[in-house]
């Protein structure tokens, strides 16, 4: 079974590491060639520039990618039987070599990801849930808000909750309140 | 490989059929039992309440989504091989047999759903494509302003191709042109 990067951006949870491992929320870009834009300022970056791999963790709980968007996680989260740095949480998982092509902006940087390995533990069959989507949308306008403390990306994260009240399950609600305890 | 339908509600596109075979996108809701809700006035209801038989097809392309939405399909996108309604389109399917409980509104009725089969063809390992999300939430958009024509919901339709075009490959784009059609 292979893994597919479909055109465009595919949302993974990426792990990396320095002395410990670092996981974050970040889009593997499809254009041709595989591609991640990266934070100059990240673990991500910092881990991708010292050591050159990072793994693209295929993971289907939303607390987890809520948790790793604000905060580190504890190491017991990552696999010990295996080099790279991958989550206990993943159904799947691709290893990158990384070669960096500084983008001709201040903060942030272009990381050419070339597969090394790929490993597919189970496949779930998981049609497209609303409230999944709606949290990382959230997420994505939580951090911004958590940076540049604009109200505005403050009210586009909190525009979400409805979807994910409707459409989502136990562990979708318990992500965006854990959500909600990083805006405050 | 079983097929899971998490807690909440999972997006498919529903095929039932009368003298023809009918396609349209619907919620599988989980809480607890297998339910749907559906518009009482739509082919959908009346196939469901003539032969008690939906299939929920799971289905990768954006196009199909946004079609279904707004107009009858083809016989040639069904398979012909299947005594049940299925799409050609469809990487995996389930076959239930209906129970109508009427609910207490004019316009809905809830569809109780038992399971009957279940046929896996593939397993694609597509992480969340937030382009394909943004299309879903466009069609549920554009879907109420084609019926109720209120500005408010063609411009929350259109607030989604920003998503549609930053994330989403060839076949995302396409569909958010198609979407935009039914629009004028």
């Amino acid at each position: 079974m292979d893994i597919e990067f479909r055109e465009g951006i595919s949302e993974v949870i990426a792990t990396t590491r320095n002395d410990r491992p670092n996981a974050a929320p970040i889009g593997i870009i499809n254009r041709k060639i595989l591609y991640a834009v990266l934070y100059k300022e990240s673990h991500t970056f910092s881990n991708v520039k010292k050591n050159s791999q990072l793994v693209a963790n295929f993971v289907l709980d939303p607390v987890l990618y809520v948790r790793t968007a604000f905060e580190d996680l504890d190491v017991s989260f990552f696999r010990q039987d295996r080099d790279a740095p991958v989550l206990q949480a993943a159904y799947a998982w691709v290893e990158f070599k990384c070669s960096i092509a500084e983008k001709p902006t201040r903060n942030r940087a272009v990381v050419h990801l070339h597969p090394v390995k790929s490993v597919v533990l189970s496949q779930p069959m998981t049609p497209t849930n609303r409230a999944f989507c709606a949290l990382i949308e959230a997420t994505i306008h939580a951090t911004r808000y958590h940076k540049l403390k604009d109200s505005k990306y403050l009210e586009l994260a909190l525009r979400y909750e409805s979807i994910v009240r409707k459409c989502g399950g136990a562990r979708e609600l318990e992500a965006f309140q854990l959500l909600k305890k990083y805006l405050v």
